[in-house]
């Protein structure tokens, strides 16, 4: 349930990166973070919990994840999965209605594969660092830019979606304060404190935005790090 | 003759355009500028003459100057072209041996129709402004690049090159001051006073590398700019 950081690699500005469940019999709790987030499965299989809804994801396929849309991850199986991490300030032109931030499809479009090809090229590219392979991922980078703008993008937002959003953005600030202090006592009272929230809209905000309570997440941040 | 200015269009780091001689009845005496620049023709035709050489450009293809490499253009007839000036800056990882500059073959290559197709959707891009149409042609451009250092690049640069390189670099500052003093009295005698050199050595420079005599560089300054 981390709100995971984003590091961009070697000046890109986004982060590629094999997914750290490659090798199966790994499991991650809900979670959230602002960036936009691809998972692409070359080989072996996921399952996926958007919003509560399963999603298998097969060999082919990819999921595109929006700005703090709360998922969970089961990896029980080897697989060769690529992660793109993409600020959502990178959308920032395409902002909807005075809002923060964009929502994306979780449809099938015609542009699937092709998606699919880029990330390949671009992880291949990242890997065997040939002469000029910055200019080439660049390439693919922007191109799939271009492609989820065009043909991915959602044109209405629906308002309690934009209320989630918000209120996950705030959490944020809560989570990332525990993950720094998880090693301490650590009650929803104190926590709440802290914030200047009272106990019960905190123990609210868990449930309702996260879809967990403060008991599970904690418990999930220490069996993290620990 | 004059010394291009290159002004990156729209947050672009490079600059895309159609050439200005695209009515015929054109002539753009020699010049040469730090700038990459390609040419491309899809309509029409074109004649350059680069480093003294005369070469016929077609339909369908383009040219691609190196840095500081002086050329001149007739344009008799009208034609559809299409400009592209890259900084030289742009490969500065891949510049030769301590050298500020690199070098790219003027021969065919088996990504010549790649090339047209990748500049004619740059232009096309920048003309209609679709949405996302900076990605799109982001992408391009970066996929140009990497063609180019990989496909165009000489892997050997003649000293005598070199040295032409550094001199019209110097020369750029002396033609530089001339189009911002061009309305006044100019003689080869005062120029080289304000800039440090003999009479005769300016002279020389001239002559050995742009080509031309100081004479006629002035007046074709007077001519383009009366």
């Amino acid at each position: 349930m981390e709100h995971e950081l984003i590091i961009p690699n070697e000046g890109f500005p986004f982060k590629l990166f094999q997914f750290e469940g490659k090798d199966g019999n790994y499991v991650r709790g809900k979670h959230w973070h602002r960036s936009i987030e691809i998972f692409a499965v070359f080989e072996g299989r996921l399952t996926f919990y958007v919003n509560e809804e399963k999603r298998f994801l097969q060999r082919g396929e990819f999921i595109l994840l929006n700005s703090n849309e709360v998922h969970s991850i089961l990896s029980p199986e080897p697989n060769k999965t690529i992660v793109l991490q993409i600020p959502l300030k990178l959308f920032e032109n395409y902002y909807i209605g005075g809002n923060q931030f964009l929502l994306f499809t979780h449809q099938k479009r015609e542009q699937d594969a092709e998606i699919m090809k880029l990330l390949k090229e671009m992880y291949d590219g990242v890997c065997q660092k040939e002469i000029g392979y910055e200019w080439n991922v660049q390439s693919g980078f922007f191109k799939l830019l271009y492609l989820l703008i065009n043909f991915y993008r959602r044109q209405e937002i629906p308002k309690d979606l934009v209320r989630n959003h918000k209120k996950l953005d705030k959490l944020s600030m809560i989570t990332s304060y525990i993950r720094d202090n998880y090693t301490k006592e650590l009650s929803l009272e104190m926590l709440a404190e802290v914030f200047g929230y009272s106990p019960s809209y905190l123990s609210r905000m868990f449930q309702k935005y996260a879809k967990t309570n403060y008991k599970t997440y904690l418990q999930s941040v220490r069996l993290e790090y620990a």
